[in-house]
């Protein structure tokens, strides 16, 4: 939903857009489809960069190892803490960092939003600011960092998409779980159930 | 040189370390082989981590790009800025980073020397601090930064090298061109030949 919806907004703007994804191993590697689809609908070049070397050593995940279940409820709750990947944002980040310098881009664009601060560290303020020190200071050339949804909730998000028009549901896979139907009980589709309700969509989660 | 005599040092300091060496696509990838052969003999658990993937979006580098002449001369050299890969050391450190959080580590080592300063600006000492920074912000645990090299020159690297009784001929891979023999002409073969010498040894550069 967010990495969608900053697609739309960053066309809505007339930017030029390079498209990245990680594979690092995640159960939900169904998302890696609907973005290929979406931006192939959208004639936007995708890139899907496998990780799953890297990813096997970032253990310790509901969302890359089989054995530990993923957690219900919502982003608050202790037990989501069980869904952080370690660094994994800068990991993502530092690659599409290079990848953009290597393509003469003026700017990174990432969708972490205020509702992700709870429970993932790489999604706050600080962390953006800090990265985005790095990123200048390790490079002759400048990218900066543009995260627009940084102190919006999923609910702005969604109000968002739905007003560039997009079909959450057709085009965006959320669910930690990654099975054939959305799970409906995992964090992400409690927020993204909530977050289409708050905007007033009248969508099932999913 | 400078990644070899890092561990050889941590092990004197008797830390338990986990080696990890990045296939980017570089030319000199003889250095894995070389990495994973010093490691084998030390005891050293090693894990190759395969980027060929993000590598190849790494484009305009010297070392990455078969046709892009590798430059030869000194680190100061203008041309030298051509073997840079953008934001390589961030995307390696970022991972190492990973790694290491999940493994419980506590400090994170790299071997970056003031001889890198002048033209890799991802191994100075403010992207170092930067980095560090986001490591920090990004992530619950904690993993230091550790670069005692930082200030120092490559002969100094060589000196405490040798001291720790390192065969750097047999042992390690410098030249960026990844031959059969070193080239003795690329900017990393000249220091290395100008660092051994430096720290009063006799072998030659290779």
């Amino acid at each position: 939903m967010d990495s969608t919806t900053l697609l739309y907004h960053l066309l809505d703007l007339g930017d030029k857009v390079l498209a990245l994804s990680f594979d690092y191993g995640q159960r939900h590697r169904k998302e890696l489809e609907y973005a290929a689809r979406t931006c192939a609908r959208l004639d936007v070049r995708h890139t899907v960069v496998d990780l799953s070397s890297a990813g096997s050593l970032l253990v310790g995940s509901a969302l890359t190892s089989p054995e530990i279940a993923v957690p219900h409820g919502h982003y608050e709750d202790e037990s989501m803490r069980l869904t952080v990947v370690p660094n994994r944002n800068m990991i993502m980040m530092a690659i599409a960092g290079g990848y953009g310098l290597a393509e003469g881009c003026s700017r990174l664009a990432v969708a972490v939003h205020a509702g992700d601060h709870a429970v993932y560290p790489d999604c706050r303020p600080q962390f953006i600011a800090d990265f985005e020190a790095a990123l200048r200071s390790g490079n002759y050339e400048q990218v900066s960092v543009y995260a627009p949804f940084l102190g919006w909730t999923k609910g702005d998000i969604a109000c968002l998409g739905l007003d560039l028009g997009i079909d959450f549901e057709r085009d965006t896979w959320s669910c930690y779980e990654g099975g054939e139907e959305p799970c409906g009980k995992c964090g992400t589709c409690v927020e993204r159930a909530e977050a289409l309700a708050a905007a007033g969509a009248s969508r099932p989660a999913g």
